[in-house]
Order: structure tokens, then sequence, then C-alpha cells
């Protein structure tokens, strides 16, 4: 059964590629990967940080974070939201 | 068609999880990974550099890098090699 995936972004030029590019690319089979975008979902920030995020783009695996590049920090998407 | 992907580690804890739970996530629809451990092979140094990786573990994609968390430098693996 797929497990659940979240990228957290914050609509920046690294943001996008990596959503296009790797995000898209997981296995479905593995993963249903859900697309939040904090600036304009600011009441997700809180859960994104819990998960250990501390800038975006990142993806969130079973709980886990991995960020992938650097877009912006948290604080900085904090700031814009 | 399957595209390549190389993923570039040097063995770290950090490398070895983002190995197992995203590299090994990719849909093998759209990608055929390939493991590279740039400790045991410093002769493909220079091609991740080329491809812009700075650190590892790094996955590129289409020759597009996105470094995964952070476990060592280049530089680093270099001195290591």
């Amino acid at each position: 059964m797929a497990q659940k995936a979240v990228f957290y972004h914050a609509g920046c030029a690294v943001c996008v590629d990596a959503e296009q590019r790797l995000a898209h690319a997981l296995n479905p089979a593995d993963y249903a990967v859900e697309i939040v975008h904090l600036g304009q979902q600011a009441n997700r920030i809180a859960e994104a940080e819990a998960a250990g995020v501390i800038s975006v783009p990142a993806l969130v695996l079973d709980g886990h974070p991995y960020h992938i590049n650097y877009g912006a920090s948290l604080a900085e998407v904090k700031g814009a939201a």
C-alpha cells in the first residue's frame, strides 16, 4: 500500500523544479504524494516544523524530512506568509 | 523509457538513509537508478562535480543535481578518498 509523502514548498524556482523533477518521480506504488504550498497554506507550517523541516523545498517520507537543495528557510516562509 | 538517475554518496549515515528511503523510491518506469559510492569510486568524483554536485548525498536526475540533506562536502569526500 502506498505510504504518505508530503512535498512542502513555497513557490520558489528551486521548489518548482524539485517538485516537477523529484516529487513527481516517486514510485506511485510506494508513495501517495501531497504537494503543500506553505506560502498559501500557512496553517500547515507547524506540521512541517514538527516533521523536522527547516527549509523548502522538502519532502517528508514516512515522517522523515529530506531537504532538497535550498530555496528558503522556514523562517523566511513564515515572514512571507 | 526510463531515464538515468545517479545517486552519489560516501557511505555516511545520512547517505545510507537517503539511499534507502529516497533513491529506491523513484518510479522505476521513469528512472534507472545507479548508486555510486564516491569514497570507493574516486574516479567518478569529476563526473559528479561536472553535474554540479557539491555535497553528498546527491541525486542527479537528467543531469540536474538534487542535494538531499547534508552528509559531507565533495571536498571532504576527496580528502577521504
